[in-house]
């Protein structure tokens, strides 16, 4: 019983819903992903507040309150150790009109799976995609078409993630990813705002970053000094922490992980461990 | 049996698809309105043309060869006479990756509703609502947000529809419409490209407009000089020539259809009669 679908929980493979929900039909809705280590949601409130986030940005009401969402992810993963939690929220069922539906009942899933963690020596090469995207990237919605071209895009090419540069040549984030870059010692990321979704591992890396007393400038690079950074790394709830060797072929610094990326990668692993004992 | 759902008849209300289709957790997939006048589908070819093309368009191949979809349609529409036929395609189910799945098959759907002719004096109320949309607003995919947000925007301001405008002032369409604009007798509408979708109905009034001797400049229009056009209409699959009246709660020339907007009206009527007689 890995899914919860409006109310009810079952196999997710018994998962269905009807062929005129505004997800199916229109990307009418948003989502979150959580990781759970060692069997426990790893900020699980964050992800939360920012689904709440989300609802109100797209302006739609929460499904449940908060604390029964938190409820139905606890249960979700019992028998868990290594796993993700996936939710989603949309719209509801409605005959398909642009205008929102005035009665209809939101729709609310969460499944879980189980996760292999990413080996020790995992490293990312990255491919440079147009980021081309409608401008509120902040919000965490389904309609994820431009990202799904991009990741396609750069795994054509042999790459692990895709590199949005937008027309104006500064590069936003990764097509599933923040991406940090590090220069002379200081970890540089684009600001948060409509441009990228601010995830909660990049807020963890943040906060991980002033514990190691390494400084961080939140500012756009222009992809030419994002290409001659000393180092690069993408961050995600599933990548965790993944060393860039590689934009476009080209090796990033030495081509491999250098002290930094591998000082905020343990660091944020021993961050899970305290958090999720 | 109003639904056709990957290879099966069914009613409408019965059409259930994965919470791990492709469409409901990423928007990817395509769609196609089409119109129904007394029981025969209007210029079917040149939507399934671009069905064909919207797949293209997102490195999706056609569910099934563009005449079984015809047959498809045409067996939906039976019994009915004014009607409208969605169509949608997906890139299928499959656990949840943003890279594009190997063997799975599309999910297709097609279903026929009933449709009220739009009343003959019906006008449109336009509300400005900002462009932000991606890139490529050429391929008629269901990532609809945008879209959806413009037109309850318009909806609450008590406007029938949204008028895009991008940052830099140029008018660009509706939220589910493409937009004309008279100005000296001549007809302006956006240039067909990655700024717009290329309505079939689009298409129809360039045809009518040209059979009709009205001069056609598809180019773009600055914000005030679309506010100070003598008439405006918006037209779609479902709309059909909707003459504007107003745009912000300015009256558009004097307020009420103008001669240019009634002439391509009617004679589009005309048209439908001719092929759908």
């Amino acid at each position: 019983m890995n899914l919860y679908l409006n109310g009810r929980f079952m196999p997710l493979e018994e998962g269905r819903v009807s062929v005129e929900d505004r997800g199916f039909q229109f990307g009418d809705g948003v989502y979150e992903v959580v990781r759970v280590y060692r069997g426990k949601p790893f900020r699980l409130e964050p992800h939360l507040r920012r689904l709440e986030q989300s609802c109100r940005g797209i302006e739609m009401g929460l499904p449940e309150p908060l604390e029964r969402i938190a409820g139905v992810c606890r249960r979700l993963v019992e028998g868990h150790t290594e796993a993700q939690i996936y939710l989603q929220v949309t719209r509801g069922v409605a005959p398909r009109l642009h205008t929102f539906p005035k009665d209809a009942p939101p729709t609310f899933l969460a499944y879980s799976r189980p996760v292999t963690p990413p080996a020790p020596d995992r490293v990312y090469r990255l491919k440079v995609v147009m980021d081309d995207r409608w401008g509120r990237c902040h919000l965490k919605v389904i309609c994820l078409l431009p990202n799904l071209l991009a990741k396609q895009k750069a795994s054509e090419a042999g790459c692990d993630e895709g590199l949005f540069v937008r027309d104006d040549g500064f590069v936003t984030e990764g097509a599933s990813s923040n991406a940090f870059f590090v220069r002379g010692g200081v970890l540089w990321t684009h600001p948060s705002g409509p441009r990228i979704l601010n995830g909660v591992t990049r807020e963890t890396v943040l906060e991980v970053a002033a514990a190691c007393g390494v400084a961080v400038r939140q500012e756009a690079l222009r992809l030419p000094d994002a290409l001659a950074a000393d180092e690069a790394f993408v961050t995600g709830t599933l990548a965790e922490i993944a060393p860039v060797v590689a934009i476009d072929g080209r090796p990033v610094g030495t081509g491999t992980p250098g002290p930094v990326t591998l000082g905020i990668q343990s660091a944020f692993r021993d961050l899970t461990r305290r958090e999720c004992p």
